[in-house]
């Protein structure tokens, strides 16, 4: 059953996918869906999936549990999976696929999962063989903002080196999921992740050094500052370094944001003078 | 009517109190309140205050409305007052309380309701003559926050040069407004104010200068952080200004915020120049 569908090719997994009188569309069972890491997000991505299809999760190391309804395999399996989600940390990215590639089955669609999207696009693009599919996406949520579903929540959908029709069955697949399809193109993603994403990450961490405790008399500004902090904080360091690295764009955020800064901090530096001089 | 209580001393005010069997209490009619200016918060705090009390305002400029159950008043009109309610802005406090300082009769209660606390409490002691009493108070909520009603809205109160007695009839009156009043030291708020107010303004301002958008791709974090900006960067300039030169304890709070800044910054200083030396 686990190799059944291997070496099939683009055509006839678009086959596999059947539309219902009303336009409802279900899969062929038998299409295997395959998960490059059980991290955080990985274990939470792999159990989302296997409520729609056959789900196979490898991870490198089998100290990470499982989700029940995913089936544990080895890199083997993993590369006789029709379609294989990459939950990989953005550094760990480029040495993953390059490892994997010489191995990946002609026709096989590889989708990233990365917060950032140009770098794995362009990683993808270049490493993969040509006869090998590529999407790139950014499902913009995890086990917490989903511990409760993930009806309404967004996910980037960056159009990618693979069949618009396959694309199109992504999309609806997902918006089958209740998840929010954005489409974007991977440069706007990340010009635009870096003001909103990138920046609250940086203020997040800048905030989470200080040690702020919450406050009777804390405001109702305050407290949001509280939870910029609470959704940053307890993310992986390395994942905030990767946002801030691989996004191109967080670097012009990065020297904005210290401009305002210094402007900000200037104006008192230069009430305290003349203070100082009356 | 107006100038009725003339003169009363604090005997006779506190005796304008009344306990009712249940222990309800209700001020004499004839105690009058004044507000020093019609600002934003003057205009809120008189209009609230009219609620109970007889309530005269008086501004500096004709120009500023006046709530409908407040009446606009002279400047002797309110230094006829009982009690002095003062709400102008944290710079020009000085200057009005020694403008009329000269003309406040004795025995005479002068509130102040200042974002600061040591500040205010410190000038009103040095300035005021030794008959006329003070408080130190700050209303944490204005015109917006107090919109549908201040139910259950902070009010920190510090105790001044003032009767134990008068103190306890302002703390339960403000308790029958809904106010959650929160007794603590000048010095106590200043402190905590600098990490919990003195931050989420400056961050606010620091934020504010980016031009910051909505965005169909912002996360729940990003939000906190655009809210930040709303609750902070509507408030007047000179507030901001003042809440950071007038509470002595955010010079500090700057300074560590700023080396938590630098410090994550550099983080990437590094990361850069380890990329460019490969």
């Amino acid at each position: 059953m686990l190799f059944f569908r291997n070496n099939h090719n683009i055509k006839s997994y678009i086959l596999s996918l059947h539309l219902e009188p009303h336009g409802y569309i279900y899969y062929d069972s038998s299409m295997k869906i395959g998960v490059y890491g059980l991290g955080r997000f990985g274990y939470f991505w792999s159990e989302l999936l296997a409520g729609k299809f056959e789900v196979f999760a490898y991870n490198r190391s089998a100290d990470k549990p499982c989700p029940e309804n995913v089936k544990r395999c080895s890199r083997d399996e993993l590369l006789n999976c029709d379609v294989i989600y990459l939950c990989v940390s953005i550094s760990s990215f480029e040495k993953v696929l390059k490892s994997l590639s010489p191995d990946i089955k002609p026709d096989t669609l590889i989708v990233d999962t990365c917060s950032v999207k140009t770098y794995p696009a362009s990683v993808m693009k270049s490493i993969l063989q040509k006869d090998v599919s590529y999407l790139a996406t950014h499902p913009m949520f995890g086990p917490d903002s989903g511990k409760n579903g993930v009806e309404g929540l967004p996910l980037v959908f960056c159009s990618g080196r693979c069949d618009k029709s396959v694309q199109q069955e992504w999309i609806s697949s997902f918006q089958e999921f209740g998840l929010n399809v954005i489409e974007m193109s991977a440069e706007q993603h990340d010009r635009e992740a870096a003001f909103t994403q990138g920046i609250t990450h940086f203020v997040g961490r800048v905030l989470g050094e200080l040690n702020l405790q919450s406050s009777e008399i804390g405001t109702v500004g305050y407290r949001s500052l509280l939870e910029i902090i609470e959704q940053t904080c307890n993310d992986p360091m390395q994942l905030f370094y990767d946002l801030q690295h691989y996004n191109p764009f967080n670097h012009d955020m990065r020297m904005q944001l210290m401009q305002s800064v210094d402007n900000t901090m200037h104006k008192f530096t230069d009430i305290d003078r003349e203070e100082s001089d009356l």
